[in-house]
């Protein structure tokens, strides 16, 4: 424990390794992640988190890459993690990663970390939301979420920004799948990426036609911003769009809002963790009821029942042991 | 209750107006879906459950569909559960379902069932089991569990099946895509749909190259099948290579092994269902909780631990009430 509080030192003394540290110790799930997250959680609550998401291809690393440009210019510090739902790597090594760090390498003002599915116990998701949270606590004052492609895991991590950027590219089929997949609604702001290609203007215009169609949300109107991460067109206006929807958040209370029920839905998703822990952790003593489960002399239902009793029954009588297991 | 008895009698004579009451209440989550599973349990493990996974417009559809007649030409009974965790709606109102009904609607030895992502709370794939669990215990001897996508949903999903088929077309990107998603891992069979398209003998090789880096997995080395739902060819030889590994999986014991561990994994994850039922059923009493941290008096992490502590004292005490909440 010792290590573990010069490890929290450095980290509070702005050291890039002990962030680096902590994040893989949430990345590998490791209960004194847990620990580490309570000490430092009064220091979060300062970033402006951004998600940015999208179909493979779409250019998002790119388009990140140049926010990140924009951003640094300008002072400020950003923290990028990069989420790939259906890649086994984590860690750093997805491509776009590579690419950015080279260009941001020896800049201490930026944090690249890649994830993907390892360790995914308590969901990517919550993982994330950890990483997020550390990257805030660390100091940096704009957090970047950006993930792969437009299925459940990424609208679950979506929830984690306060501002989501839904990038579309003039291609067959991108519209609407990006209906169906329920993405039009989580949509602060939409990036036509590419924009030099033929039918930049068709989607837009298809995005706008949907706006249209699906009636007032609220009186936030997501913007169409047409961006070319060749040229750096519209990065400038793509950054402008975020911001004002920051300020609408803002003179309209909804990000407290926002981040009020995040709190609480995260702390639900903790007590769901910390069951799925408990439940890790006592495989070798439920053992003999799944034995019985498996070959067929009782039915899952029963089985399920009587190990959540054997739980409840143990650590309501050894509650120290649950709190140990939970803060180490 | 008098009404469940009659449901459940309905269901054992072969109605399949109580059949797809069953799943209603399985999609809607409804508590007495347990209690009807838990009585229907034992009619379970005849079915043989094959998996049919691909991206979007693969011709997944078509391609079950012309597997549903096959079988039905040899008397077989089919239930298809189709998939679909990026869309909203649920109950048949899928496109490709509407195409089969067609076919099948008169057919009292199919049935045709859709999900979506309603209803989500125990997880898509856990919906999805006991559906198939339903429709096993119903007497169909052959259920098709088909998703659309190729995210962790869909490979959630795939560990239902005892068979999994991955159906790839000529097409761009394809193969890699189908890599990355770590679906090689779970095929069990490929086929290469739309045949017909140039490139078909492309993909083909390149699976076969994949195959063979990847080196021995087991005895069993995925066949390759070509086929073409214009024309129907290809098909029969695809239902094959599925009732071939169906008998290499019997004489290998992998079978039993398979679904013993399923049963070990369906139990853990009912005990984690339960878990998050009686969480959405305390809400009020854990909200003061919630509250705190939600106003930063209280971080997430010590607020998780209450509501464990609450929950645990609760229902060690009252755990007849927990009997009742899980077995209504």
């Amino acid at each position: 424990m010792k290590d573990i509080a010069v490890l929290i030192e450095r980290f509070r003394a702005g050291d890039p390794r002990a962030l680096a540290r902590v994040i893989s110790f949430l990345e590998n799930e490791e209960p004194v992640a847990e620990y580490i997250m309570e000490q430092i959680y009064p220091l979060t609550g300062q970033a402006y988190v951004v998600g940015i998401t999208g179909s493979p291809g779409a250019g998002k690393s790119s388009l990140v890459d140049r926010l990140i440009t924009l951003l640094r210019q300008r002072g400020e510090t950003v923290g990028i993690v990069a989420v790939d739902p259906t890649s086994p790597f984590t860690g750093g090594a997805l491509l776009g990663d590579r690419i950015r760090m080279q260009n941001h390498a020896t800049d201490r003002g930026v944090f690249i970390r890649s994830m993907g599915t390892r360790g995914s116990l308590g969901g990517l998701a919550h993982t994330t939301g950890e990483v997020v949270k550390a990257m805030d606590a660390f100091g940096f004052r704009w957090v970047i979420v950006e993930t792969v492609g437009v299925g459940q895991a990424e609208l679950d991590i979506m929830h984690l920004a306060d501002t989501t950027v839904v990038v579309l590219t003039p291609g067959a089929g991108d519209a609407i799948q990006t209906i169906k997949a329920g993405i039009m609604e989580i949509a602060d702001v939409f990036a036509i990426n590419k924009c030099d290609l033929p039918g930049a203007n068709k989607i837009a215009a298809e995005v706008e036609m949907m706006l249209d169609m699906q009636g007032k949300r609220s009186d936030w109107r997501p913007p169409v911003v047409k961006t070319s991460t060749l040229d750096g067109r519209g990065v400038s206006e793509l950054l402008a769009a975020i911001e004002n929807h920051r300020e609408f958040l803002c003179q309209d209370k909804t990000l407290r809002e926002k981040r009020w029920l995040r709190a609480r839905n995260e702390t639900l998703e903790l007590a769901q963790y910390f069951w799925q822990r408990l439940l890790s952790l006592e495989l070798t003593n439920i053992n003999p009821i799944l034995e019985e489960v498996a070959n067929r002399r009782k039915n899952p239902y029963s089985g399920a029942r009587e190990i959540v009793k054997y739980l409840f029954d143990k650590y309501h009588q050894h509650w120290h042991q649950f709190e140990m297991v939970t803060r180490s």
